[in-house]
């Protein structure tokens, strides 16, 4: 138990936050099988503490996001919101902190040894503890904390969202039509000479059309400039 | 504009809180319609704010209920807040604040009248407004002051989860079954005079059985046996 205490110890050191009950932090490192496999008492395993962070963690997130991506739309802020709140990242986020050694798990898990998706339920269950033994604005500061460390061993910026499939333009544009109209763009093409001649309808309104030697091309950039220039407002549902 | 000012200031009585920057609580009440119609410059809808008071608001309730539910288990905490971070239940809050009077819309949606779905996003962006001028331990104060006044008003308690949906054990103990074995609870019936024996295995192993006149009621009790005793955990994946 004196080596569980020194992580402990060093833990709260690399996230720059000391705990007035440590038996908040405890619980978030007691996994469901060490729970039944070793106690007898009602030891409590982290998943309350897992769904508190999860949300905190949530809404850091999109207060991030919404001072940081200052021009994008809601859909925008909600698709990086998800391409960031997920297990691999939650996970590397907690490998870096190494939390994988200290997690209380039962025999069977422990030989297989602790899964992404535990190490990303534990760091949950470590913000959502902060949260109950100081505050939400506490908690919020200390991600911040743990996330410019984390960018710093990396080299990384972690609200980035230079990723590809979250700014697919035809998914995007798919998706606010559906949302907005329930209906799917339509896209015409015909062949005009060596190159595509596509237009884009939404409602059976042609919004712009453009010709490509690549029909798909076309197409992306149909929906980027649909988008671009909000041309949807003008469709009347 | 004069009488919409009025409306903000009794609002900023109603809720408690009062803006430092009455701009974003403006932006809170704009609708992308008033936007798109009545505006040349680019007046800001409300939908990044209601992103970010989406995810305040669901850490503000994910912190109440981990404090006034002790002893659930975090699938019941989460159906609960499902239960609870809905359209019908935002909007009853909204419009107990008259939110529907000083939400601006375009022409169309004005003779239509705001739905329950812009005034349950209008009430999410207020609350986002509030985290981004103050912080969010204030939005939960003002939450608390919101929610308090709500209960008093309509003789209720906001956060009740006598609603017989939430607690079904059947579906809880599936959904369980699902979540940790990726198996559906198997259940077996046989006649027993004018009773039925019923009993539930998952993954093979019988965890209880016992007689109903009902069958359907046998089923209920059974899963519901399974899940206050934590028969689950003696079931190896």
């Amino acid at each position: 138990m004196f080596k569980a205490q020194d992580s402990l110890i060093t833990l709260q050191k690399n996230i720059n936050y000391t705990f007035k009950n440590l038996d908040l932090l405890f619980q978030a490192f007691t996994h469901r099988s060490f729970v039944h496999e070793y106690t007898r008492e009602k030891l409590r395993n982290y998943e309350r503490l897992e769904f508190l962070g999860d949300s905190v963690l949530g809404s850091y997130v999109a207060l991030k996001l919404y001072s940081i991506f200052d021009e994008e739309k809601e859909g925008v802020l909600s698709k990086i919101k998800s391409s960031l709140v997920n297990e691999t990242k939650l996970a590397s986020i907690g490998k870096g902190l190494e939390l994988q050694s200290m997690i209380l798990l039962g025999k069977g898990e422990l030989a297989l040894g602790p899964t992404d998706s535990v190490i990303s339920d534990v760091f949950e269950a470590v913000i959502g503890a902060i949260s109950l033994d100081a505050s939400n604005d506490v908690a919020f500061k200390t991600l911040d904390y743990i996330i410019g460390e984390f960018e710093k061993k990396n080299e990384i910026t972690f609200f980035d969202a230079n990723n590809a499939s979250v700014f697919d333009p035809k998914t995007t544009l798919q998706e606010e039509t559906m949302r907005r109209f329930k209906v799917l763009p339509e896209y015409l093409s015909s062949k005009n000479g060596e190159e595509f001649l596509v237009s884009v309808s939404v409602c059976g309104v042609k919004l712009h059309e453009l010709t490509n030697i690549s029909k798909k091309r076309a197409m992306k950039e149909l929906a980027k400039y649909c988008l671009e220039n909000n041309l949807l407002e003008q469709i009347k549902n």
